[in-house]
């Protein structure tokens, strides 16, 4: 994958020439913390490389990659506040380092900075559309995240809800940072609707396989041990479906595993493992991984540039979705 | 106060009728409530007394006071949060009546939402300017909220400090608010920045009123009991001013007050005042007030209207400053 690790090359070169800077220092320095943490830069590499697909240029769209980039890691930074997490990409998370009213107040600055560099140099005969993907998939991802924290206090949300909620959460980004890259590149309409389509497949599916591979995953290749969702009641779609189909009598031993304050995680896993083992949840996942998956294909298909044009995201897509390391 | 009166009324009276949902209520809800709390709709009115200098159709601009609002409103969603405010305009706080994280989420989602505002029906010809001045405006506020925090854990902040951390947190967006109007109506740019050096000098005399007041206003007129800030060692303009002039006794008796774990709010207050009687603070805070004010003044006198056109605003802040109820 040369060429998508040359994206994230490039657009972390551009970053990292750019002040995050101001009046108060101290408003700065955790910004400049959480965009260091780096990460896979997917958002701005789905925009170069939807750019690229009609124009050469692509430099000239780094300020809105930039965008895309403090965007997520400002969700990212609000996210881990709300969800109390210590940990992010093996760092301390902002409010951990810091406090909680550092974490509020660099992410208000970081959403501030994202329509910012949204705007720098950015071409006016497409400002108004730009601007509109952006505030309504910004508004989409708080929609989503507000879905999230619901789920938490449920035990009856159903498969499609949660597609709802992995489509706003997750998936709208993907898709409208290739959206965007169509539209800054004055693409058709179509095309930029047809690429929008690609990312929201690319996105379900990819937040699918994100589920499962907690369950089934191999550890040794994925760096994490198995579980991790489990042990933390985290409604995935693995546990929702579950919910959804099980028979009374399982139902009622998920749930008093759900309930217990006190477990023993490899007993926790093992046991929810297996129920999801007996239900055929894995099989339930694979299947819709690959509708989204497919979906995504036939979205790609349409769009109207020749095959070879469009290999490199084909690449990227089965590389996000296949990779095993 | 006819005029201002009305102004704030049909501002309200556009703000109720416009649809704040979408794909899930729990998200909004917190947003409809503090929105409905009322207040002065001060930004919305300098907008729309600006606009009105120079053009007639000031319905036109019924978005862009809406976005200053609800970026207003934002920024006491989240202040209130990080100071744990437990009321406001006489309402529970958002956190306190939801929860923190409601009002993280809800606060980004009016972010968001203000800039959705901001764009709505916006003169293309002058969207880059309206867009720059919010931006970088709202940036400032972030910077001015980081500094009033620091200053928390802080007893040697000058004055000079103080009146950049006013400026910032309080001022800018009052500035903002009266350039924005002089922008969509295409006002000239040396009549723009005139008017927002009236609105640097209005916020900033009026900052250091609420601090001056909190001392001195009449209990019986302004409806609170004196001393607010000064059982929270608030870091106001007085207190700023007292620990800068002191003599090494002086000082040694504030910080002594400052650190008192348990106190009689009565004597504190009254213990306070004294030192500040003493050192004059009241002559000081009114001399720095007068000069902000003057300067608006001179700032308003500069714009190239008659002075009859500019008559409402120098009313409007005649009553912002002396206003007894």
């Amino acid at each position: 994958m040369f060429l998508v690790h040359n994206y994230s090359a490039d657009f972390d070169k551009y970053l990292s020439g750019l002040p995050f800077s101001g009046a108060a220092d101290k408003l700065y320095e955790p910004i400049r913390y959480i965009l260091s943490l780096g990460g896979k830069r997917l958002r701005p590499t789905l925009l170069m490389m939807a750019y690229e697909l009609y124009k050469d240029d692509v430099s000239t769209v780094m300020p809105q990659a930039t965008a895309l980039e403090v965007y997520h890691n400002f969700t990212l930074l609000h996210d881990d506040l709300m969800d109390k997490s210590d940990m992010r990409r093996g760092k301390e998370t902002v409010h951990n380092k810091w406090n909680d009213n550092v974490a509020i107040l660099s992410g208000d600055a970081m959403l501030i900075l994202a329509y910012r560099y949204l705007f720098q140099q950015l071409d006016p005969s497409c400002a108004s559309v730009v601007q509109q993907l952006f505030t309504d998939t910004a508004l989409e991802v708080c929609e989503g995240q507000q879905l999230d924290l619901e789920f938490e206090h449920r035990r009856d949300v159903k498969e499609a809800e949660y597609m709802t909620m992995i489509r706003l959460k997750t998936a709208v980004l993907l898709a409208a940072s290739l959206k965007m890259g169509t539209l800054l590149a004055h693409a058709s309409a179509a095309d930029a609707d047809a690429l929008y389509n690609f990312g929201i497949g690319v996105g379900l599916a990819f937040q699918l396989r994100d589920d499962l591979l907690d369950v089934y995953g191999d550890p040794a290749v994925f760096g994490k041990k198995n579980g991790g969702d489990i042990c933390a009641n985290k409604k995935t779609y693995m546990l929702i479906k579950a919910l959804e189909v099980a028979d009374d009598a399982t139902c009622l031993e998920l749930n008093r595993w759900i309930d217990k304050k006190a477990f023993d995680p490899i007993q926790k896993v093992a046991a929810i493992t297996a129920i999801y083992d007996q239900l055929k949840i894995r099989e339930f996942c694979e299947i819709k991984m690959k509708m989204c998956y497919d979906q995504a294909l036939s979205s790609l298909a349409a769009v109207s540039l020749p095959a070879a044009k469009k290999q490199n995201l084909l690449d990227f897509a089965e590389h996000l979705m296949f990779r095993t390391t």
